[in-house]
């Protein structure tokens, strides 16, 4: 038998026998390239260009190609029996299985969807051929290999076949989930396989629009939560949940119509329409995928804080009245336990915690502070209340890092500081907070229970050049920011510093019982991750140095962004992550702090300050 | 080892060692007795009475049986271990595995749920046992058994879980449908368990309001199919489908709203409610399948006469506006082709042709008359438009089988009727029809082609005797049946007869092509069964006589009642006769009479009637 080589980009060479098809090659070699019409030459979507050995163009080949295209080389990869040695490039990118690449994280994926499109050409009845219109519907996708068998649906569906049928004179697009076919298109639809990723927070909302086939990103969209109208943070919504007759229904509804909006400014943005939106991946914390889902989450706020359903859900457009493409699927992560929710199993999703030979941290800031530490072989996680001071709010001059909100800020000789949008100072957010406490523990101004010393116990000669700053604002202590003493200045007071002390110390305690239960010390983690909007904002130092990250680790810190939301990307992109989202959350094993003997004294004892050196 | 002797109702007795519990003892000895949760001493439903050997009472027993019932000697069956010899009656038929009993058939069958409902009672969440609601109520579940495991559930369950768990204190009931809870309840409510069966006619439709666990028949309703306002025939229906914008929404409506009605009057019947009923079985021919579940029929009218889909669907309540219990599902039986419906598939199932050993033959009589042919290796099956003759349409005095109509007329020396009611004659009914041209037939009034002969021509000597019941009506040759010849008599006119010509015809020649086809001859055939009203009403002698039925099978017809309502509550009732429908449906050989060769010259000899003896 004769042989010829085949060589693709990259350099990928075989040896194969006379007569195979490309197509076959690409499978034996396992180059993932899509044949839509399952390798019939019926669809034209499989084109490759020929640079060297490109043989006459088959009858397929003349259907599908126009004359430039036959000249140039390009040929249907299905139809091309290999007759010389050949060098094959790739065409679209859409043919090829693609990377998932997340910024921030040193994290690729292969694309897999949940759902699948077929092409089909359905045989027409005949005297002969008496076949009903579902039997030649799934006969045809059976013919176009294992993937594509499908035999049920629902009867909205078998309903649209005799129109449809008519109208698409028989050329149909079949979208199929597993063995289910959930929509039948006129024509050929292939190419339109849209997502998106819901990264629904407490205060925020973000949407991610993605093409399913290539993982690229189309747009993004935020909106504030509209829930906040009936509550800032989780327990006065579940309040007004059980306060209000309609209060779930109130909650459920500003979601739907937040998620709705999103949806529909993506694809706007993108150029797209929302019926090209097929599926959809949703994380957040455990009260918000219940609010989502129309779940009551009143037991989330009581002991023993279990949530109703913690397994992952696919549930239809229409369960949660999400104007998509109603043949599409939404795809819910799974939660791990009351104050551990999806989103950290978006988290832990993107950041692989669950197959890292070393012990890493992973802590997530927000309202809650979410952490888990382990490996591929153990997972602890816990959550804790941290309160919003590194939101902002209840700080005497706090806000939300908007513009006008100074943002960092450093302790060199004199105070320097940063102000969001270069605007005059209207006031500090978290992460400066975070940034001056550290400064005042440096320079000496307070002592390792936050207190202010007076000016005679100032020892540290920084710290005694910064004295004329402590002053005295409302009756209390104060350090001086920003402005005029007199004249509404920018302050940090002594309250302010007992918030942040409560704040870090709830998180410091949980990351030091998550440690101490792994059975390891300090210097075992090898890496902290830190995630979210504030995480991602922060300075590293500032953290280690007021101990809300234990000072030992400042080295190891990596910001890895709104880890959140690239889990569920991952998860809307592929089937697989979605299904490792589901292990994980299966296997974590949920830390409740409250009723571990440890927590009180290392929550007290957490709550210090480290010495300054 | 001791050993006892455990003796059951009939007799039946086992010997087994001391201390297995009833519960083993019975399902080693394949009696199928019902232990709703499972054998665990919870619901108090399994009681038996011990007859001789009662020993004290457990436990469970002092909690779930009266004093009275104690000292009767009634126990728990799942809760009585043997320590001496014992004889056991059943109390309640709930517990026992009904056979099915249908009349008119030899036919039975065991009582198989679709659903199955088990009562639980959920562990309730602590700090040391953190599972989600959802997981509890799934654990409590799979602890009763491998047959009451499910793993998944609609968001619109899941949202029902908080408010349920707190209302019902733990205590509730799923409805599970394979693998999946359909619905929780309240309480135990395991006892109810309620189906109906719906036979979709041309013209009438029945309901039959079963209880799913003894296969007790609660109530029938009946009712005229008010798609008739839209055309009395099937392909009246298709073409106000095909002509009006609401067409198909029109008819789907009416069945829809006729459907839901006979529910409501069977559910008022059987003082139950509309909630207790959780099942539903439909059959119909192919065209008022399609029209129940809103799928356009049209190509059912249109060669080659392909429907939509034929394969068993199992929709929700939802999915057909059927206002049962919403956790409940809708069998519908499969169709065969366009014109060998569901409803065939239910005679099929019914008359159990697919377990013959012997060839048999059954004919279900209508508008169109639907026959088949076979035995446990092969059946053939054809449908023939015998048009409305034998429901007395479009005969001159024809009118249905109500009250007034002559439905059977004997010629014994004169000729002798009787009426529907005892009431004077208004006209006749097919049957009627039937018997007046056998008897024109043998007492040699007319010819084999069906023409009156003259009087000159009559040699036999009954008919001589009526020569003077030929008259002239309205022109042309008429027998006069009843009245004055002058006013408003019933005669059957020369027209009548070739009406009921072509129907018989086209009967026969279809029973002679399943002959020919099935590679035998007419005596070949050992049994012929007569479906539907008209096949229960007709006198077999006149059909044998007419040619309707080959005269040689004449002392082999039985009357099989309405086997396709019996059919669909064979699979209503049990699972396994629902997947022995699929089996039947997909295995049946379709004949298509109108592509067969030799359907012409047989049609045309079938026409004739057979030579008087």
């Amino acid at each position: 038998m004769r042989k010829h080589t085949v060589t693709f980009p990259g350099g990928q060479r075989l040896t194969v026998a006379a007569g195979t098809t490309l197509k076959e090659i690409m499978n034996a070699a396992g180059i993932n390239f899509d044949f839509p019409c399952g390798g019939r030459g019926r669809c034209g979507k499989c084109k490759v260009l020929i640079t060297a050995g490109a043989g006459e163009p088959t009858a397929e080949d003349r259907k599908a190609l126009s004359a430039e295209e036959l000249a140039k080389g390009i040929r249907l990869a299905c139809m091309t029996k290999v007759q010389s040695d050949l060098q094959v490039q790739f065409l679209s990118e859409k043919n090829i299985r693609h990377q998932i690449l997340l910024s921030g994280l040193d994290r690729k994926a292969s694309v897999e969807p949940h759902l699948i499109k077929r092409y089909v050409e359905v045989d027409k009845a005949t005297v002969e051929d008496m076949r009903t219109d579902w039997q030649r519907i799934k006969d045809g996708l059976a013919a176009q290999g294992s993937d594509s068998k499908a035999d049920t649906a629902r009867v909205v569906v078998i309903r649209s076949i005799p129109d449809l049928l008519r109208s698409a004179r028989h050329r149909i697009t079949a979208v199929i989930y597993k063995n289910e076919i959930l929509g039948l298109e006129q024509d050929n639809t292939t190419e339109k396989m849209l997502g998106i990723a819901f990264d629904i927070g407490t205060t925020t909302i973000a949407g991610y629009l993605m093409d399913l086939y290539t993982g690229k990103e189309l747009a993004v969209t935020s909106t504030l939560n509209p829930q906040t109208q009936f509550g800032a943070d989780v327990i006065s919504r579940i309040t007004h949940v059980n306060t209000h007759p309609n209060g779930l229904k109130d909650l459920h509804r500003a979601v739907t119509e937040a998620v709705n909006d999103l949806l529909g400014e993506a694809v706007k943005q993108a150029g797209v329409s929302r019926r090209d939106v097929y599926a959809a991946a949703v994380v957040g914390n455990t009260c918000m995928h219940h609010l989502f889902l129309g779940i009551n989450p009143r037991d989330v706020a009581l002991a023993p804080y279990v949530p109703v359903i913690a397994e992952p859900l696919v549930v239809d457009p229409w369960d949660v009245r999400l104007d998509m493409n109603p043949a599409g699927k939404i795809f819910v992560l799974p939660n791990i336990a009351g104050f551990v929710g999806a989103d950290t199993v978006g988290v832990l999703l993107a950041t692989e915690l669950d197959k890292s030979e070393e012990v890493k941290l992973v802590v997530d800031i927000g309202t809650n502070g979410e952490m888990a530490l382990g490996n591929k072989d153990r997972i602890l996680a816990c959550s804790t209340a941290a309160g919003p001071a590194f939101e902002g709010a209840q700080i005497t001059c706090g806000m939300r890092g908007a513009s006008g909100a100074i943002d960092h800020v450093h302790f060199t000789g004199d105070v320097n500081y940063s102000v969001i949008g270069n605007v005059e100072p209207l006031g500090i957010c978290g992460s400066a907070l975070l940034d001056t406490v550290a400064g005042l523990l440096e320079t000496g101004l307070i002592d390792s229970r936050g207190r202010f010393k007076k000016p005679e116990d100032i020892t540290h000669p920084a710290g005694r050049k910064l004295a004329d700053r402590l002053i005295t604002y409302n009756g209390s202590p104060a350090f001086l920011l920003a402005g005029e003493a007199g004249s509404s200045p920018i302050v940090v007071t002594q309250k302010d510093i007992r918030e942040l002390k409560l704040a870090k110390g709830a998180i410091a305690s949980g990351i030091r019982i998550l440690i101490r239960n792994y059975g390891l010390k300090v210097e075992d983690v090898t890496e902290v991750l830190l995630a979210g909007a504030f995480g991602n904002y922060l300075n590293p130092h500032s953290a280690c140095a007021i101990g809300l990250i234990p000072p030992e680790l400042e080295g190891r810190i990596k910001m890895v962004g709104n880890a959140a939301g690239a889990g569920c990307k991952l998860a809307l992109l592929s089937a697989g992550e979605y299904r490792r989202a589901a292990a994980v959350a299966r296997n974590v094993e949920f830390v409740e702090l409250g009723s571990d003997p440890a927590f009180i004294n290392t929550f007290a004892n957490s709550m210090l300050f480290p010495e300054a050196e």
